[in-house]
């Protein structure tokens, strides 16, 4: 087996991608005019901005909380790709001069965090397991790499730069050992290796990775060395002595051996991509084989079918195999977007479908339904079912979700291309155009079609002049039937197509034109018999899109509808619902609950009564009148 | 509305029933030969029984605990109750020594408990919410006013008459104020009342019942006189300050403005029992209305089809309407037995049958569960469904279930019949016979047939001479169908059943004979559509007994086991299963879980395969080889 692993693939950046389809331009058109004006407001509002002046003192009201920078960074992060899209200069002063408060707080030897400059400075890199730290330098490090990529500005980059230096000269081989409690430097560190080519950065990723699974635990070493005070959330969320557990940041084995997912979700995703990261810089195969393992365990056992992982709310994470309440499903939206990192960074390694249809199925579901349509209000937890308790809300007093819903949003068009010296790839199909970079040939690849809503999708090549090379469109893993012409003739597509991608292999000329149909009948899912949760109801999926019941559609008491299991469901496009969707219908029986008249048992022969059901995608739900929600649906 | 309550029956109490039937005989039997000697050998090893000695001393272990005296109490109320029915010189001998420990044992004072008088006799009487004192009186009372009764012994009845006294010189109006968390005195006075005639132990009980709902609260007022370390278990179960909760015990408001059922399921019971006993020897109609909202709320909308109540483990109590998870279910033994105790008094009170229902349901079912066919293993908890991880155990540190269980089957002849003046009542099919006091008239009703197993019952009426008076005959609330012959002749029971008993007033000769016919088809139960847990599934039923489906008999994965909506299913009585039990059979399908190759979601059209299902007695469960259970099976 190849010890080396190559990364096959580079995505094409958001910079040269546009955007312009009937589900995420609007989408990032919200995120632009009103997630991000309003994410400002709130950090700005609980003092996030001013606070990097620096100018706390003890007595004053709100004290900065270590992580408060990372929502900043976050914010920025999402500016700035909004910016390389949609020009603003109001946005742009205004991301510059928070860009200059970040900067002028930057301290003489480089390090740079509020809460531990002005709160308490003698708690510098004194509890990494749980004072997010070092995540808040991840996410300096990642705001400032989007950017300078978005505006060309260095000013950001040079300071993550001092800061990353100060880092790697606190931790490092015969330096201080630890890693972070919540991973986001490691990943920041590759993109910083990347953006500057210091190989130092992408050293010290390789050197937190590798803490992980040390005997004794570094986090166990840690807490012994805290006050009881100081350690009190690692202690809760990692007990102590013999009951110390490693799972929730990932501790229980070293990175290269682990095999299941384990512990808080968003941790082990953002662990993972860097896992994934320093494969691909590295050739390091027993790190991609973990990642390989681990995508089992989370996507074939621990995934809820829109994409949403972590089921439990008492480590925000991972429980056992096949554990997957709807009700009481936490599913964080970050743990969502965690997933969409992570499979996209392994489809670049790997070029198998599996992946992007991860991605596709997180981005479509799981992770868009973490904002409202109009780009307002945020799930923190996403349930598949509701009694009609859970609402979007305005904020969160811990806001990680909504910028980093902002900077997924603002960054979309990473992921719909990649690029190789000799391959095109189309992982998603969004209307709008890539500007692909083959080995030096400009290739301009353009969609049109009204995915995810219709099934055909007109692609148009444009070499500057007739260029041989592979075009890699992705068949989904929904889609049963795929076809294809090219030019007008069909196109066979079983004899090209491996690993979920039919590869093209010709010599195209400026202007040939692929018609590509992705029948779309509604079908309806099932769950592997061991999700006891799901027993006898299917979920019902059109495309890549996950539906589900409202209230406001169907009445109260959704679990009273079932569903027969040969009855018609029809799709239809309506333009007045939710924005544009299409919806859902059919006929089903639902529970006759004025024929039970107070009893609380009867012997069978209950009445049922004719109803209709009507099911709208997931991601839109609670945008309209508030109530029960439900995807898993009762069969019989 | 007539405010007065009378009480219509008296139950025949267990000294003048004989019981010689399939179900509880060998049950009674095991009970005895099994159960009170191996309840006496763990009261005896864990120090229970020499703790009455008094010679604890500072650094000695075992500690004595608040409520032990209260574990080896209901010993005595089992073994008294068995030595009537079976007398065993042994026992007696053994009963005698542990009475003559607790005689001795009492104060100058007549105060009586060993963790009071020899651990902490600073702290008596202060800490009523949570320390047990008064609820080991309640069954010390029992204990003595059942060995009374079984054996003509005064002993333990003059010792806990001076004890009640020394109760009753302090509590009261013009006294302290204050009655127990967990109530049981309440009912035990009302026992100690009709044993000795002395009105004031009924107006204690009076008292205690008039306490709950106090402002401030009476719980929240002793809190804040207790140390915080002599409160801990207070401030966990009822919080504190603001946050203070009166529901765990019943608190909440007076007890007659109470109608839903909530907080600590035992206490709940033994206080609407007390509830009862006090409307009925005082006529209290607001008493008795509580009662009834608080049975509708209980058997209409917080009940298991098993007769368990109470789902929650954290306050071992009620939750919501409806909420009944099954594989999370507590239904603790003890709650069960509660049930049985309170819907036994309802139906003297009002000659319901939807009392002896209720009563019957966990006779049969949640109470018959708790302890194992050959009496050597008791469950707690009674789930509805199990992984596999549910097992009775052989003791529990906390042992209320154990010795209740014991001296509820030591008693069951008790439950079978009430009298009246001009009334004989059967209330529940056991072969054997009852000698019932008709206003001075003895009538011996004799009972034969294999009920719950056959549906014929054969009961043979004998007045000592020809006596007009009524015969009023359960016809159960699950029966459909019932019918009737009278020496011979065809009895019409519609115009004669009200309350669901059929009453035959005649005269009647010595000799006369009911033939009973009560059909068992096997019933698939639903539960009403707003028990989430349930939706979509049915539970079998073959006359009282509620079935289940074990691993030992079906294999494992039972929830991936669908029964379809139309299956035959058939009922045979196999006499080498179980001891002897009707077996439920029938087609099924079941998920092919080898069809699904490790993917965790598919679209539908998953191939099922044939399967056959047995069902066994709910009662019956984990006697055979450990593994899952189910009780609510999928329908389709």
């Amino acid at each position: 087996m190849a010890a080396a692993v190559s990364r096959k693939l580079a995505p094409v950046p958001f910079t040269r991608v546009e955007v312009d389809d009937a589900f995420w331009a609007p989408r990032i058109e919200a995120n632009r005019a009103a997630t991000i004006p309003i994410a400002y407001r709130h950090l700005s509002e609980t003092g996030r901005i001013d606070a990097w002046k620096l100018d706390w003192r003890k007595g004053k009201e709100p004290v900065p909380h270590p992580f408060w920078d990372s929502d900043v960074a976050k914010w920025i992060e999402a500016a700035a790709y909004s910016l390389a899209a949609h020009p603003d200069p109001e946005l742009e002063r205004r991301v510059d001069a928070v860009v200059d408060l970040i900067a002028a707080a930057q301290q003489p030897d480089g390090y740079l965090n509020i809460y531990f400059t002005v709160v308490a400075p003698e708690r510098r890199f004194a509890n990494l397991g749980m004072w997010h730290e070092l995540y808040c330098a991840g996410h300096l490090i990642e705001a400032a790499v989007a950017h300078h990529q978005a505006t060309g500005k260095r000013k950001l980059l040079d300071v993550v730069r001092r800061y990353a230096d100060h880092i790697d000269s606190v931790f490092g081989p015969g330096k201080r050992d630890g890693c972070p409690g919540h991973p986001e430097i490691e990943l920041a560190l590759i993109k910083l290796y990347r953006a500057t080519g210091e190989r130092r950065y992408r050293e010290l990723a390789g050197f937190f990775l590798d803490q992980r699974g040390a005997r004794p635990s570094f986090f166990q070493r840690e807490i012994e060395r805290l006050d009881p005070e100081d350690s009190r959330l690692n202690r809760h969320f990692f007990g102590e002595g013999e009951g110390f557990r490693t799972e929730y940041c990932q501790d229980h084995l070293s990175v290269r051996e682990q095999s299941d997912a384990v512990g808080h979700a968003v941790r082990a995703m953002y662990l993972y991509c860097a896992m994934a990261d320093v494969a691909a810089e590295t050739g390091d195969g027993a790190l991609l084989r973990a990642c390989k393992r681990l995508w089992r365990s989370v996507c074939e056992r621990r995934m809820y079918v829109t994409g949403g992982i972590g089921p439990a709310s008492h480590n925000e994470g991972f429980t056992a195999d096949y554990d997957l309440p709807n009700a009481s499903a936490y599913a964080e939206t970050c743990a969502a977007i965690g997933l969409v990192f992570w499979n996209h960074r392994l489809l670049q390694l790997e070029g198998d479908g599996r992946y992007a249809d991860a991605m596709e199925r997180a981005l479509y579901n799981g992770v868009a339904s973490g904002v409202s349509l109009d780009g307002e209000r945020f799930f923190y937890v996403n349930p598949l079912a509701s009694r009609g308790d859970a609402h979007r809300q305005p904020w969160f007093a811990c806001s990680c979700c909504p910028p980093n819903v902002a900077r997924l949003v603002a960054s979309f068009g990473q992921y719909v291309y990649s690029e190789s010296s000799s391959e095109a790839w189309v992982h998603l199909y969004v209307q709008g155009k890539g500007e692909l970079d083959l080995g030096g040939r400009r290739v301009v690849v353009e969609q049109r079609g009204r995915y995810p809503w219709k099934e055909r999708v007109a692609i148009e090549v444009r070499p500057p002049r007739a260029e041989e090379f592979t075009l890699a469109l992705r068949i989904p893993g929904w889609c049963r039937g795929a076809r294809a012409k090219l030019g007008g003739r069909t196109l066979r597509l079983a004899p090209i197509t491996r690993k979920g991608y039919a590869r093209i292999r010709r010599r195209w000329h400026p202007g040939d034109r692929i018609e590509l149909a992705l029948p779309m009948p509604v079908e309806r899912v099932e769950a592997n018999p061991a999700v006891a949760a799901d027993a006898g109801r299917v979920a019902l999926q059109r495309g890549p899109l996950v539906y589900c019941l409202e209230e406001v559609d169907n009445g109260a008491h959704l679990d009273d509808l079932v569903l027969a299991r040969n009855a018609k469901l029809g799709a239809k496009l309506d333009g007045n619902l939710l924005g544009g969707v299409v919806r859902i219908g059919g006929r089903a029986r639902r529970a006759d609950r004025a024929a039970w008249s107070g009893a609380l048992y009867r012997f069978a022969g209950s009445r049922t009564k004719p109803a209709t059901l009507k099911a709208v995608p997931y991601c839109a739900w609670d945008n309209r009148r508030a109530g029960e929600m439900l995807v898993w649906i009762r069969e019989a």
